[in-house]
């Protein structure tokens, strides 16, 4: 007799607050088979899988998802032999899996290998980091536009495929993993025309009891991310917005 | 004797999908005294709330939020009388409150009154809608940067706050609330200098049943919408990254 077919869901479990897993996620992991599950997801998230399921780490190394140590070629072979032996596999990653979380990578192999899938939005530390923070990414006055980067690239070598001139024009400027390359994106802004005096934060491992934020400009958060030795996982904010956090800080000067 | 003290949730409601709310969110609702909501979130989410939960709509014309039908004014203020009156408030807002949301108004007014409060971010649509039609935001090779922007404004006008040629260059552009101002902005986006054969979406009433996309490049998008009569709400997609929908539109082609 032929298995039942099997399903994959690409699953984001949000920026780290396991409240902030959407309900459909949850109802995902509660029923799933199989959960693959990577090193920023908040792991208390597994408690919620039936005792039988079968947890599979495969996650990544660091701050930088495209070096994982299980490698992306394995993650995508797991996902299919697990669906076609007929089972209901949760891809669980941190945040939103289409942002910069290689999940459309995951899909395309899913569809060329004729497994079914879906995929969950999660909310994204783009946007929960800051509001947990008491940054609002966009503002009446402040800011009409936000842009999302991923900063592991070099901004400085030829390689890196963004247009720092570009977004140095954007009202407000969120960079995921560029906690290790900080100095040379905020040179590339103000290189672009961005002013020194914009204000500028970094959130590490927002909207999570270790949440912690430190402030400056474009032309010093550099130096006090370091003085404070704030390391990854970090979200960083450039923008008029910031300033917003010294009344909106709720999170972290609780009423 | 004093009222016990009241307090304000800014509940992000997702994009439309109510199984997109986020658990925080649902128990927020679940054990609200007061929920004041907009025409955005999914009705069915009041489903969720107590059967003696006040119910307050607060809800905004048409498909843009510069214009409520109830004053912000109105909304602060009731907000901040009923935690004044002890109550919990949830402030029920479609997306996430501080994408677009005001929701940083209405933090700084209950700041300004005294008013503890917290935020619940949502899943955007600007993430989720194009994720629901197989378009991941980002992807290896053909994004590393997002932008997210709302099309209400008119960018022919001089009071357009949008460097709509700094828009030009992220790799991919999401526009919220455009759909009135689709043929502008298309047209400032091509001015910009983006390539008039770039790929081009909308999206309407993205991740619920009654999703449709429309397609086509950024020089005929807007005539593609208006062939289709395409009407708001939508979200509208500009960049590479579109094409994968041809292999990985999930939603609305079911395996």
């Amino acid at each position: 007799m032929p298995n039942p077919p099997g399903f994959v869901s690409l699953v984001g479990a949000g920026p780290g607050d396991p409240e902030l897993l959407t309900v459909k996620g949850l109802r995902r992991l509660q029923r799933a088979d199989v959960v693959a599950y990577d090193r920023l997801a908040n792991p208390v998230l597994l408690k919620e899988c039936r005792l039988d399921a079968e947890l599979v780490f495969v996650g990544k190394h660091g701050d930088n998802p495209l070096h994982p140590s299980v490698p992306q070629e394995a993650i995508n072979a797991l996902l299919i032999a697990k669906a076609r032996a007929g089972k209901q596999v949760v891809r669980l990653k941190g945040g939103d899996p289409f942002v910069f979380g290689r999940g459309g990578e995951e899909a395309l192999e899913l569809v060329r290998a004729g497994v079914p899938f879906e995929v969950v939005p999660g909310v994204s530390s783009a946007v929960a980091a800051p509001a947990y923070a008491g940054i609002p990414v966009t503002h009446r006055r402040l800011s009409a536009s936000v842009a999302i980067v991923a900063g592991h690239e070099d901004p400085l070598k030829g390689g890196s495929s963004h247009d720092w001139g570009a977004l140095a024009r954007v009202d407000t400027l969120v960079v995921l993993m560029g906690m290790g390359r900080l100095e040379a994106i905020t040179a590339a802004l103000l290189a672009g025309g961005r002013a020194p005096h914009t204000p500028a934060a970094a959130v590490r491992w927002g909207t999570t009891a270790e949440q912690r934020t430190v402030t400056g400009t474009l032309a010093t958060i550099a130096a006090e991310v370091r003085r404070a030795g704030l390391t990854a996982p970090a979200t960083v904010i450039v923008g008029e917005v910031v300033q917003l956090r010294d009344e909106l800080r709720w999170f972290d000067l609780p009423f």
